[in-house]
């Protein structure tokens, strides 16, 4: 007998329909025999009202209070999910992160899992009961509810797994797996049977939608099977796992982000420990900074062009200037029109052809590369956002074509 | 300085506006110098909004499940509350019956409280926070969320008051406080400045809708001086306490219960023990019984006639129908279109002239008894349902005018 794990996110769970759509998938799964822990997101589009009523009453609430009515939406899922699965003659509960004792850091709204408790749930798996737990949530050492932050359902399934030395973790959602690029995009993008941890990783820091980095990260650390399959069609999707078997292709796949731009400190002083001034200035504000580029520029002085994430810029920008006397720049360079195009694959660090092969794609295809970033599995431009699709087709048909 | 709870219903929270009109009064009774307890129940429609989701998926959820639903709709208005005493800069904090420790026995949807923890509280009124407490819900010893049925908040509030000797337990509504009888129904009723417990619990047990009978026999059993109030108006309610001074009239209201059914069990044999029998087999269904008569019927047979609640006319019926070979009666009688209308009062007792001017205010209006129930503080009469509405104003105004 195998205890899996199961995670559907808010699409999964948007309506009575869905719910009773993924009751059958949990039951098919129990009823071969297995144990089944099943983690859920709030409904579709529940989060955001509670964000819209929240609004109404205080346009900067405290996030202790924001994780105490979010959280709320995953405990709705969860019993109407109880509710669907007792009706189908299944036993089940529903629990909240506090029941099972997922405790998390303090941090509200961006808590991070220090430990779950595992008698309660063993209590229930034990007597064959399907558990439903409330994703995104933890709880506080001060007994307060937290919420993970992004992409925190993801880690709270991989979490889980780890803790009860789950089988395979699979993470539901409304794509059947992890594409070669965005099909959206791409019609030719071809769905990966297999994907690496490092890939997976990569293809989540670039911009790839479908599973957190955090909780790939997890996986990785603990060896958690995972699985990224449609909730909607009956069909394989992607393991996620620590070795592919698969050698054909030596990337595995083309990821885009347009949700970055460009910043230029133009004319700085051509001295030491001037990077290290303006990049301590950032980072002690949590800014997190992606690309760096430093080129000489006129009569002695230099430049630092470096991209950070769009939410980030007005703050970065409100720094800089602040610092402008200390720092001793001439002007800001800012451009919020950046796109960055990367290729992942873990073959790419020993064949050193494909990063050409991807400068070729985009040189036939007419397109200016502005910054080029790598990694050891990771080839980054950046360019035009304007170029982006074109881009990101072009990779995509040198390579898989 | 004094700590007071302050509850507020459904109708007192139902949007953002009111919200924060409810916030007002927390924080005037605050910066008075008070600690503040408070206790919210769910928003106007957010429970019905909710069973209607359940109804979706299971026509008959487990009643676990349902606490467990249910229960976000508090969670949400005491977050929600907090952001906005936030808002005007008042140092609060929001929390579920589990993190304050309200245990209550495991009867789902019917939970009674059993123990109330006051370290958690403690240190937050202590830090001159106020305190904001989901009502309607506990937690049972196998940490599930129950809630605590009918009327629920209000015995959250008194609970609490009593854990914490709170000074006054003020139950904030949509009507200003306890009328002599049903304001919609009788213009001239008269709001009352005081009322004793016993009163009021008659009162709720007849069918005033403004406090349930729960919070006021704990009110009593603890003592706490509660205070019926409206959160729409600022103005004097009616408090509910010990002795009142109040001498002036003999009784304290009149109020009415439509929701009620007659049966009679015909032709019963005249032996011993048959109406023992009777009751027994409806209390061993949780089927409570209002007023009782038994009568001499022809031939050597009796009669047995009694009210119960509507809800629970169907399964009365079924159960007795069952047992008709043993109970050997003929026939059943139903009548559903039956009326209760009571008077209260504490002076009742001592006054035997109270119940006959009442048996005259119906005879003047020429409306006929069915039977008649009373208490030490208590005349109750039944008569057609048609009947009730002239019933009161007659009453009212031989009493009142």
């Amino acid at each position: 007998m195998s205890l899996i794990v199961q995670k559907f996110g808010g699409t999964s769970v948007k309506n009575a329909e869905r719910i009773k759509n993924v009751a059958r998938i949990i039951a098919e799964t129990y009823l071969k025999g297995n144990d089944v822990l099943v983690v859920l997101s709030a409904q579709g589009d529940t989060t955001d009202d509670l964000i819209e009523k929240a609004a109404e009453i205080n346009q900067k609430p405290s996030k202790r209070e924001m994780d105490m009515l979010l959280s709320t939406g995953e405990q709705i899922s969860v019993s109407l999910c109880a509710m669907a699965l007792d009706a189908m003659g299944l036993p089940c509960v529903s629990l909240n992160g506090w029941q099972v004792g997922i405790d998390s850091t303090s941090v509200h709204s961006d808590a991070r899992i220090t430990n779950i408790a595992t008698e309660r749930v063993k209590r229930e798996l034990d007597a064959r009961r399907i558990v439903i737990v409330t994703g995104f949530q933890g709880v506080s050492r001060n007994g307060d509810i937290t919420t993970l932050g992004r992409g925190g359902s993801d880690t709270s399934a991989v979490a889980l797994a780890a803790a009860f030395h789950a089988d395979l973790c699979q993470i539901y959602t409304d794509v059947d797996g992890v594409y070669t690029t965005d099909p959206r995009m791409e019609p030719n993008a071809k769905k990966l049977e297999e994907i690496t941890y490092d890939e997976m990783l990569e293809l989540a820091s670039q911009g790839a939608q479908v599973l957190h980095n955090r909780s790939v990260e997890l996986a990785k650390k603990f060896r958690i099977n995972l699985e990224v399959v449609s909730s909607l069609e009956r069909k394989p999707g992607t393991k996620v796992k620590e070795v592919t078997k698969m050698e054909k292709s030596n990337i595995a796949g083309v990821v885009k982000d347009t949700s970055i731009s460009g910043v230029a400190l133009v004319g700085l002083a051509n001295t030491p420990g001037v990077a290290f001034k303006v990049f301590d200035l950032l980072s002690k504000r949590n800014i997190n900074v992606d690309v760096i580029l430093q080129s000489i520029g006129r009569e002695d002085t230099k430049d630092i062009t470096f991209t950070l994430h769009n939410k980030d810029l007005d703050e970065a920008v409100q720094v800089l200037e602040e610092h402008k006397g200390s720092l001793k720049f001439d002007h800001l360079k800012i451009d919020g029109k950046i796109g960055k195009v990367s290729i992942v694959g873990a073959g790419l660090v020993s064949n050193s052809g494909v990063a050409s092969k991807m400068f070729e794609a985009l040189y036939e295809a007419g397109i200016n590369i502005q910054m080029i970033n790598t990694s050891e599995i990771r080839v980054s431009v950046l360019l035009d956002e304007a170029d982006v699709t074109n881009a990101v087709r072009a990779i995509h048909s040198k390579f898989f074509d």
